[in-house]
């Protein structure tokens, strides 16, 4: 069926010209799945991961040019996981960063280079009375880099924990006129909290201190298996430590101001709390952007 | 371009023979999208409610044939909602057992016909303390045909709630050893109930009745909108009559066997309940399949 | 059990002192569910429609207060719903705008608000060979306004279509050493666009536009009912116009540029396509971020 | 705060009365997230691979019992996931079967278990012209047990690939009155096929085997990377390939007859195909739900 040497195909449609000579912002691969073996010391005290990742590869494109060689978004992807083997990255966010170098390499007609990264991470964790767990989190990571040097990585995790409201617990209290020193019951649900740091080259964050800040910041951590006196303490814990979505995000930027005194300025913070309501359909969402300069101002 | 009369397409692959000769179960379309309107007595009041349905059509095929006329089944559900212009239907599970009838004329091959409606439904409803609020819930319809007769349709809900803990209650007011007459702090969370019941056709059951139903067996209905004193009440009313999901379903089966009376006993009921566990990452599952004459003989 | 006129409840832990003092970008409920009357001229023919929608409803706090009144954000979208049912709203973007301005009023300590509201919206759409079917769409709206009476609203559409692969057509062409003058095969795919303008209030843009700019830019709208001469005719005009993700990006832009000549260079333009490729696992995407006096001038 | 020995907490509210006498059917947990080793001959060539899964557990639960105890589900899972960091599983189903016996044991008034296990699964392919692509699939693993002893086991794969229309291409034949050797364009798409297969204990099937037989039956498999005349290849062989998602069912039938000849008749097979349709909105399906012996009668 094939009539003619398959090398010698001449057609690079891309190179031609396009629909219209607009410069596009962004052009690439979406949902690139790969597993990638990730070394980091500290990281759940373990070696190597091997992470599960969900990729997204993007250029830009000048307006010159009719479309971008996606296949090369691959190619760079697969060159990165290569060197992994031999060599494992050593953070999502460094292996976005190479890749983002790379790209620039491969699309000679390319300013600017996006990546971003999701992968499921697992690690250890011990409940109240100190049963050992093994919890699920997301890591977020990601980079941008423009032809003129500038490189920015992002480093992020999402953190799934629990909050009880401090709202209905003092509307209860009221309402029942009670006097006595328990914490009152209240609506609490699962919380999902993301942070992500964005920040310049050389700057390291580890994954594993970002899930602790988020940790500390709810109502209560949530575990796998809890019998039943974790069970108690959890819920005693939530309702001596109430939160709403907005004390979530303050208690991680807190956190965040507190453990990072030697980070630049800016480096940018971006917080987000969303609860799965136990009283609504919908959810209660609270976040907070800025870089750590403006964080480290507003709360002296 | 178009070199013939496109109306002498003579070209029906569909009754060609097919890859092998196999009967197939089910062979039609996913994800039909379509507007539809409802008349109900009762239907929150409203007389017409125009449903943004999700649609699914589907029929067997026999070995000898090679593949099914999809088409008709998408002209099948146009008739139908054409139809309702003037004449609204029913119900979704009308609807569905409507179009299952026609499936077999236009697919003449077909000893059966499967057709799954799931659409979008608000409802008012009344908060502790009497605001109105509405609310969002899920309806599932369906019905399946076969040839020689038989008809059977499903008619369901999908509602949101709340749900206390019973045993961390318990566990709690042990632990602080509690003895006074409130009720104690629980972990408390957001609950998906889904009803359905399978029956023969002249059977018609009300999906305001099954969403009433189910709202009463949850620790609590939830709410778009709570000021303070009804958000208060809520809590105290789930914090009174805490449900593990087990007791979401069996409170459901409950309230099926006192309601549906009348029923024959060949009435199929499936009742799930699903915690988003605030205290977990992961959720709680319980369900209960089985006839109203099983379950009328299990609670005697 | 309530043991107080929980009208004198006094608690109102909103106002108080929070985790920490940080301003919070963005507070109040995702996802609440709501029907909203819709009139618009030109709207599909039809005067008014009754579109589902997912709502978002944000302020901004500042440092100094631990939450938001998140209630009031409901509240705010209930006036405007009940608003609606006599004077149907012109559109979900002006909806947006309208709440936005209620929220400063309510929040009395935000000094922004943003609202975004998603909708599935039916319109009735004519085959290749005339034939009439009814398609779905999303509209995509939102408002952002700030104190010192800045109003920027958004109208945007989400299109599903079909797009045929250039390069696969031409290296296929090559590839088999065809000479002839008919279209040769390629890849083609599911592609969804979304095009959402941002400008300042007074500027009106019809959804029905965008969703036209959006269809002609694919390779083939689709269709949910296609009899063969149809479908035969979508599969040639597709081939006849392949495009890739990059194009239909650019043909959003080009029709935009051209449709709206009197709209101000300050209208911010974002489009999307990603195509659900049917040779990869992945997805391709492109994207363009800009001004419309950007866009002007890049193509002249 | 705790002002009880823990450890001598008496309330075991599940053994307790519940809501309503009647059985149900399935209590558990859902989506509980762990990473296991699994040690496979021929699994992708590789010994171990450590598989994310997300793991639904369940038993049934007597009518005369409140509550079911969830925690010893995930004790169960974390059992048998610890002996598997010693001994590899050999496979996700026979771990779930593992499980199931295990269940009955520590819940003593059970008389069945459920499992139902799903994972990512990534395996080494190559391109039509010899390049090494890595790519990805889903694993379906699952187990139900009855006290009496009967144990069954399911073992199954998700697989996305590429479908061209049959009928499409010889429509637009017809029209474009092609009379050439060329295989003629038509519309193509991606397409998701689950083949499963449900067996005793003591039947071994290679989730790479059915990996296998559903790529077989595709207009083509789909690949990570694809140079130019890599993509030409795969375009052409889908146009000579051409498949309903009816053909897809069949071929994964009429492989899995041919290969598993062995296999008892009661072995019950699952096959779905559904395919993205690049010329509608909405999907199309195809299913067959049989025992083995009923296929290998009907295909004689």
């Amino acid at each position: 069926m094939v009539r003619r040497d398959i090398m010698a195909l001449k057609c690079d449609l891309q190179y031609g010209k396009g629909e219209a000579a607009y410069k596009l912002t962004r052009v690439g691969v979406k949902g690139v799945r790969k597993p990638v073996i990730v070394h980091r010391e500290g990281l759940g005290k373990k070696l190597n991961n091997s992470l599960n990742c969900s990729i997204d590869i993007f250029v830009d494109l000048p307006g010159s040019q009719k479309g971008s060689h996606m296949s090369r978004n691959v190619e760079v992807l697969n060159e990165v996981v290569l060197q992994s083997m031999s060599e494992p990255v050593t953070g999502i966010e460094d292996m976005a960063a190479d890749m983002c170098k790379r790209l620039l390499v491969h699309h000679e007609y390319a300013q600017t280079a996006d990546v971003k990264i999701v992968a499921e991470y697992f690690r250890h964790n011990v409940t109240p009375l100190g049963k050992d767990t093994f919890e699920t989190y997301g890591l977020l990571g990601g980079a941008h880099i423009e032809r003129d040097g500038v490189l920015l990585k992002k480093i992020g995790v999402k953190v799934i924990g629990m909050t009880a409201c401090p709202c209905g617990q003092q509307t209860v209290t009221e309402m029942l006129g009670y006097e006595g020193d328990l914490p009152v019951m209240t609506h609490n649900q699962r919380n999902v909290c993301k942070l992500v740091l964005e920040c310049r080259e050389g700057i390291d964050v580890e994954a594993d201190d970002l899930i602790d800040l988020v940790e500390d910041s709810f109502s209560s951590p949530t575990y796998e298996l809890l019998k039943r006196p974790d069970e108690g303490q959890v819920i005693i814990n939530a309702h001596n430590k109430t939160k709403f979505v907005e004390d979530v995000v303050r208690g991680v930027l807190k956190r965040v101001v507190e453990k990072y005194k030697d980070l630049p300025d800016d480096v940018y913070v971006d917080v987000t709390s969303e609860s799965e309501e136990s009283i609504h359909k919908h959810n209660a969402f609270a976040q907070r952007e800025g870089t750590l300069g403006e964080l480290r101002q507003e709360n002296d």
